[in-house]
């Protein structure tokens, strides 16, 4: 019997058959007319007034409204280390959402190396060719390692989506969860469990956003972040520094003990227990895909407001909500980089999206929703120009 | 007085405004149900399969249709060393040349580095995301080690198509031109001016076309290259070789005396005396551009073909008519790499559409004809599975 590992009755396969996108000339080329305008003789003084002014590239090329989409393929959604080319469906997934919801070219690069010096260097050779650098689906600790170089680097915006996408996002739904709650983020007791490139995120963001540190406990596989745990380096050490302020020991069930806020980004599950121990009237997001921290309805007999990754329950938290809007601001603006300001902007942005009409089914908007992208893009740019972060 | 570089009147700047292309999205993404074929949790299936069996990228990625315009800015057009930023509106038009003459879908990649080592390091990285490389306006002799190792190391088609796609149109050209004239290549004493990536390549094509190797006489701007150079090392000395039987020494006078053929692909000019010491009834192509070696109207009182570069004058020795169905039959055969059977099959292709309507004043087809691509396209492709060089 054969063993493709196509199964063509699938219509996953038939959806992704050639690929999911193009490229298009946004300029005719029907006559020699044409053809001496976009390309030679004409385009040499297009070249010429580039090479005197480089700014001019922003609005004379695709580069003003283009990012490149970059990963390695070392943590591709849940299935890990997949490599570059099996990558590539994801990052064209990633690609035409930026399209269709930002409005943004973007173009997939798969990088074949895992080696965070090559990595460095690929991204900033190709960068010129681009406004924005997207990097996706990157396994940490090297994720952080490579965007802060980057970020050094190059005059372009930098954003690691799994980070900080999904951190933004997290920030607009507590945001909502607890102005429904009638509750205030610098009182909250915050649990996160995950330690890796989302829960660093998450932790800092919410930090960024007014939640207070100090309130905020960090678990990860071995227990909860504190200056008591002597295995920690790099960004959980920071992290153990930061948050954890009344020095809580144990497992998840001790971080979560009178908390009013988990927020998974792990793919370990939580017992019913565990959640149980928390404040009355609280908030639960169990963002791992597909199956969630604990079950939506399981986490719903104990807490006021529970939030998922998924689709099929309410208050999806998916990063298409950030990233379309906050690469089309950065690209509107002609940012040079990401600011925590711009970040917490797009999450207010999001927020207010659904302000007015706030139920425990829908402290996000829904990830179709075209008012999004629009309100997220105008807030990232103006808290680019107010952070005088742009070109 | 202000001195943008920027004329505003000039309609090439109206024209290249927002740059010349776009990505689009070739699937749906209205509903939730399109989100989660086109993206999660749907393309987690097809990143299996293809972690199971890397071919089906070729299926079901756009890298099956889609090539990298890769350059480092170091000589564009006749504009010589802009860089990269500089270089990317003419990467853009040859990106939409393909597109529009190949259906094939390119994109721009201007590298911030001039390091053979560096190019070629981000060149592999990023090869995954695409189904071929067209290297582009990299000076001479940098781009013949980059080609070669990228050649060497992908197990996609690498293609200088400053080399090659001039040559290829050359070898068109000739053969047409020596039909017109009831000549055989075997029996044409060839002189070409300029050693550099097109003149290398050009020399290389014609002899695997079938013109005889010893009947060649190459100059660069310090004479005639033969066994007597003793200053010539790498490319040039393997010409030196190659070329030149009878042992010509001198400047490019000497090289025509009593030649058939003049090819120019330097750049300098060459006095109407040399041109006049040819052979009767010979051929001469002047393709430097803007400016041809010899002014067409000279050259016709001493030849009976003259073709240009230039669009204003019969006879346009122009790489569109080749790159473009050259990528594209290259791809559909899922070819490794591009051989001189395939670039022999694709100048016969292009000869083969005019052959029997040939004049004068009509050697190779028009850059605009749509009969050229698709014959290119399935000639080369017929000659990648003849060489055995299809995955």
């Amino acid at each position: 019997m054969s063993s493709s590992p196509v199964d063509p009755a699938d219509p996953v396969f038939r959806r992704h058959r050639g690929g999911k996108m193009a490229v298009t000339s946004t300029v005719p080329l029907t006559s020699r007319e044409d053809l001496s305008l976009a390309y030679t003789p004409g385009v040499a003084r297009v070249c010429e007034a580039i090479a005197a002014d480089p700014r001019l590239a922003d609005d004379y090329t695709w580069a003003g409204h283009t990012v490149a989409v970059v990963t390695d393929g070392s943590a591709v959604l849940g299935l890990g280390n997949i490599g570059p080319r099996a990558a590539l469906p994801v990052m064209e997934g990633k690609a035409v959402l930026f399209k269709q919801f930002g409005g943004v070219d973007a173009v997939p690069v798969c990088l074949d190396t895992q080696d965070v010096d090559e990595i460095v260097a690929a991204v900033r050779a190709l960068a010129p060719s681009f406004g924005g650098i997207n990097l996706e689906d990157i396994s940490a600790p090297r994720c952080f390692e490579i965007e802060r170089r980057l970020d050094e680097a190059l005059d372009i915006p930098v954003f690691h989506d799994d980070q900080h996408g999904t951190a933004i996002v997290v920030l607009a739904a507590l945001r909502n969860a607890a102005a429904l709650l009638t509750r205030k983020l610098g009182d909250l007791q915050v649990a996160v469990s995950g330690a890796g490139a989302a829960g660093v995120a998450v932790t800092k963001m919410l930090v960024a956003g007014g939640v207070n540190p100090e309130q905020v406990v960090v678990c990860d596989s071995q227990g909860v972040l504190g200056r008591h745990r002597d295995d920690l380096t790099g960004t959980k050490a920071e992290l153990a520094e930061l948050t954890n302020g009344d020095g809580r020991q144990g497992d998840m069930a001790a971080a979560l003990r009178g908390a009013d806020v988990l927020i998974g980004v792990s793919g370990g599950q939580i017992p019913e227990a565990a959640v149980a121990g928390m404040a009355r009237g609280g908030i639960v997001f169990a963002l791992a895909n597909p199956t969630p921290e604990v079950h939506p309805a399981v986490a719903a007999r104990h807490v006021a407001v529970v939030a998922t990754g998924r689709s099929d329950h309410p208050n999806q938290i998916n990063n298409v909500l950030a990233f379309p809007g906050v690469f089309r601001g950065a690209l509107d603006a002609r940012a040079t980089r990401i600011t925590d300001g711009m970040k917490v902007a797009a999450a207010d942005a999001i927020a207010g999206v659904v302000a007015e009409s706030l139920t425990p089914e829908a402290i996000v908007p829904s990830p179709l929703d075209p008012r999004v992208a629009p309100a997220v893009a105008e807030a990232v740019a103006e808290a680019a120009r107010r952070d005088s972060v742009t070109r």
